[in-house]
């Protein structure tokens, strides 16, 4: 009798498992099974569903030549069958079997398995919130939630959107609303930023301040208590107030789908997930499991982690597939890399961002940079922001995140980071990563090596400053008399701000300071500005040679103090 | 006395070394010479400036702040001394002495130096043809030589062009006269396809098909015997016949300017260029040298290699500043990473292509893969071209190249490649390499990661088949009988073929083939064809599966059979 393959869970993993592995065994048996009828979709898809960049649900379960994933299409077109209504039950590891339940017949039934694999998944974390089970509150869960929640857009039921949580899906969700649908869309947020833990409250605030200009509110540090309403939601509260809604969707994380690999008795993580080895191995070696159910290993600091995307559940599932099959092939540690398109800008990053840096345990700085994508002088071009994270001691790449307009520019050098992260790259290793040039594309120095040598400069001295965060505080505190803000551009560029501000803003271009540091008063911190931050840090270098003592560069200069909403 | 570092040759790498050092080192002098009056100008930006979309010269000589990079700035921005139309014209290591004249005064004079560097560039390759002195005969050398140019273009002097030469220079050149300015553009090249050595004949001939679209003219293999004219140029002569032109550039490659390093006994390379260590030190440890002068590491082979781009000398130039200043920096072994833009679309690429590596001696092989460059179900995509090279006994990448639309999304991949390509990568390092993921920027599975699976596939036996090039030569040759040329799309697909070459083009839907397979001969040489290769592959493991024997799967598809430009 020919090998029996089952596969719990067909969405993403699964399918990819268990079609690599027939693939490679053509002779084997392969049944997929899904507690649901619509599955193999694609679950990131959801929020260009929503917003209508995808007409149709079928599209998100469609292949690249436009057939749908469904039972005819495995059985046909890959030799896997597929059990779909059908939720695995349990598992009994001792006899191989699986024993499953179709949930339309309520018929019970035991499939053998040679071997197993587990693609549970993750489901929606629950707030458990009273008013909760209100009508036109969702949990963007699958397609049947999704298709819920345009069937009600479509038909204009809704005015007033809550997204609860700004991570990727809450971000994505609320542009669906407001860009493509004119919905007044609201993001409630526990953490005091957007993409708490991806990114930096610096960072964090650029995105918002874009969204916000393309019409979505942010109520952020605050946690919802409840959502009230007449049987239909009508509101969400939190301590600091109430917001009016008519559709609620809470994307407030996922937590990944380990019961069945629980119950029988494979290791799994006490904070959630199942454990898997280096070949998405669990602890039986007759059962694989991937994907958003699965803990695997950060290339960071080799921790443990849970990293839910449709992409490492993809290459997992391939790696699967082979190893069904004999194959010794080997996930690798992950970085943990991302981006999520918000309107007109992307944001993205890989590794960890300053604060997740120190929260696990590293003595790190970060330093930001802003500057063309591509050569100044060609006419096309994007501003890029980028933030690099480094480890003081180390000298390490912890992580980089960014800020653009030119998305696929920004993701471009993010990937590039992000393919070295497991080899433990040094500043040095960005600073000559070998970017290539052409103006169209790139600069001769290149933005990603431009901001490793900031960081090298940072860290050796030479760059010593602020971000926009720190310079608006200390333009906050202007009226102390303890700042000279010093702006080292040419006096037509300073000229606004001179009359403006006539106290505060003083002005002595970069070039003049050899001539006319004498104007410039030692009794102050000086804080330096320019347009990026360059002549900035070039002014900061002859100011220090010239023993100056609390000279303070702003990193990115007028561009990222504009961009983080300084009130100048 | 305070140290005092010379830097021979003002153009990239020059003032970056300079400007860097004397960052670090205030109290130090730095002199930097240069035979021209006008340098450090971005050279890989002439075309730009002749195509118009940089308006002016000195935009090319400019900071993103609009500094015009002249004498006075590197004096009062950057404390550096600038000897401009002055040429060095010895070293005397033993005294540590520069001799150098004043090109204008004729003056000569000693410069000492402390620490020197040579960053003297290169110079275009002379093809001493008859006729090479005709006006309107241009090597593109310098600012000088691009103003002349443009100045003829602008006053409408040409109607006709010749670029001698396909490659990068030579392909941006030719874009810019055709685009731009309406000039009837004609190519010669001695290889039998553009960016010789760069890609292979078939992505190559994707470049070439597209730049034909938009009206430029090529002539492949042939030499370029005689430029003739009275006087002026007139057309350009070659074995195989005449193009008139009353423009030509020649842009056949450049050399290194090691002259004055090889007089002095610095360790040059035979086939030219100076040799320096991974600190870019020479033979005379005071004595730097880098960017277009230099022979450095391949990444991929260990060998020596020339690779004149200005980003390289960018990046050499901080590593000398640092160095200079006792600093202990090193440049790694590089990859050979390029990009060119040509009209709507963009070719890169990293490493080796599959000529070169096997002329390297590897027995390598390549796939090709044409995939849209984000989620199929999101609207706005490209589809994205990509060839990997590797190495069959090791698995080892070698190269990877492509040829898309989507410019920015294409650089992304391929320099994520290439910021692994000095760890060795292997076939794996690719399938697993981590793309950030969400449907506007990446697939699920990204093209990336597919490639390097289709790569896998290949080696393994799995997937055995041809390009574009080697379909062409089946179908040139299908009255044979040899050949059965199987369609697996769906009959819609198919139908336009079927009636066009009823003797020759059969169809059975991939997914229809265990009920079909009888209708198959077992005679021929069954020729696969989907969309893409994709379906195509699925119904060459089915038909290994069910005994056929010579089954030859068409990777890229009708795709790239219709971007090859195969007659069908």
């Amino acid at each position: 009798m020919s090998e029996h393959v089952v596969v719990i869970g067909a969405v993403a993993l699964g399918p990819k498992a268990a079609c690599r592995f027939k693939r490679i065994r053509q002779d084997a048996k392969v049944t997929l099974i899904d507690r649901d009828d619509v599955f193999s979709y694609g679950g990131c898809g959801i929020p260009y569903f929503v917003s209508g960049d995808v007409s149709e649900a079928n599209q998100l379960r469609s292949t690249a030549f436009h057939m749908v994933r469904d039972e005819p299409f495995f059985k046909d077109i890959k030799g896997v069958d597929v059990l779909s209504s059908t939720e695995a039950t349990s598992i009994d590891r001792a006899n191989k079997q699986v024993h499953i339940k179709n949930l339309k017949t309520g018929e019970e039934s035991v499939l053998d398995y040679d071997q197993l694999v587990i693609g549970t998944g993750a489901t929606p974390r629950k707030l458990n919130l009273p008013g909760e089970d209100l009508e036109n509150v969702f949990y963007v869960g699958n397609m049947h939630d999704a298709e819920r929640i345009k069937q009600g857009i479509t038909q204009g039921k809704y005015g007033k959107a809550v997204v609860v949580g700004a991570g990727f899906i809450g971000l994505e969700m609320a542009e669906s609303f407001a860009d493509m649908w004119g919905i007044e869309t609201t993001v409630i947020e526990i953490f005091d930023q957007i993409l708490p833990r991806m990114c930096s409250p610096v960072l964090a605030r650029m995105g918002q301040l874009h969204m916000e200009e393309q019409g979505v509110n942010f109520v952020l540090g605050q946690t919802v208590s409840s959502i009230e309403g007449n049987g239909k939601v009508e509101k969400v509260v939190t301590a600091g107030g109430e917001v009016e809604a008519d559709l609620v969707i809470i994307s407030a994380g996922v937590i990944p789908n380990d019961k069945l690999a629980r119950e029988c008795g494979l290791e799994c993580s006490e904070r959630g997930g199942i454990i898997v080895d280096e070949a998405m191995r669990t602890s039986d070696p007759l059962i694989f499991a991937g994907g958003d159910c699965v803990i695997i290993k950060n290339a960071v600091t080799g921790d443990p982690m849970f990293l839910p995307m449709g992409s490492m559940a993809n290459r997992q599932g391939r790696v699967i597939g082979g190893n069904l099959a004999g194959h010794d092939e080997k996930f690798p540690p992950a970085a943990g890399s991302w981006v999520v398109k918000i309107f007109e800008r992307a944001m993205s990053g890989t590794g960890m961002s300053l604060g997740a840096a120190r929260q696990a345990g590293f003595d790190a700085v970060s330093v930001m940079l802003i500057m063309a994508d591509r050569a100044h002088f060609y006419p096309e071009k994007d501003m890029m922001t980028l933030e690099m994270v480094v480890d003081k001691a180390t000298r390490r790449v912890l992580g980089i995140q960014g800020f653009s307009a030119g998305g696929d520019a920004m993701v471009g050098r993010i990937n590039a980071v992000a393919a070295i992260m497991k080899f433990q790259p040094k500043i040095e290793d960005v600073s000559n990563l070998e970017v290539a040039y052409s103006p169209p594309f790139a600069s001769a120095m290149d933005v990603l090596n431009a901001i490793a040598n900031m960081a090298d400069n940072a860290l050796s001295g030479m760059n010593h400053g602020q971000g926009p965060d720190i310079f608006a505080e200390y333009w906050a505190d202007r009226e102390s008399g303890d700042y000279c803000f010093l702006d080292v551009r040419e006096h037509a560029d300073a000229e606004p701000f001179l009359e403006k501000y006539p106290e505060y803003w003083h002005n002595v271009p970069q070039g003049e300071i050899p001539q006319r540091y004498d104007e410039i008063p030692r009794d102050k911190k000086l804080v330096l500005v320019c347009n990026t931050g360059g002549r900035s840090y070039e002014a900061q270098v002859m100011l220090d040679a010239l023993g100056f003592k609390e000279v303070l560069n702003t990193h990115g200069g007028m561009a990222v103090i504009k961009a983080y909403g300084v009130d100048i």
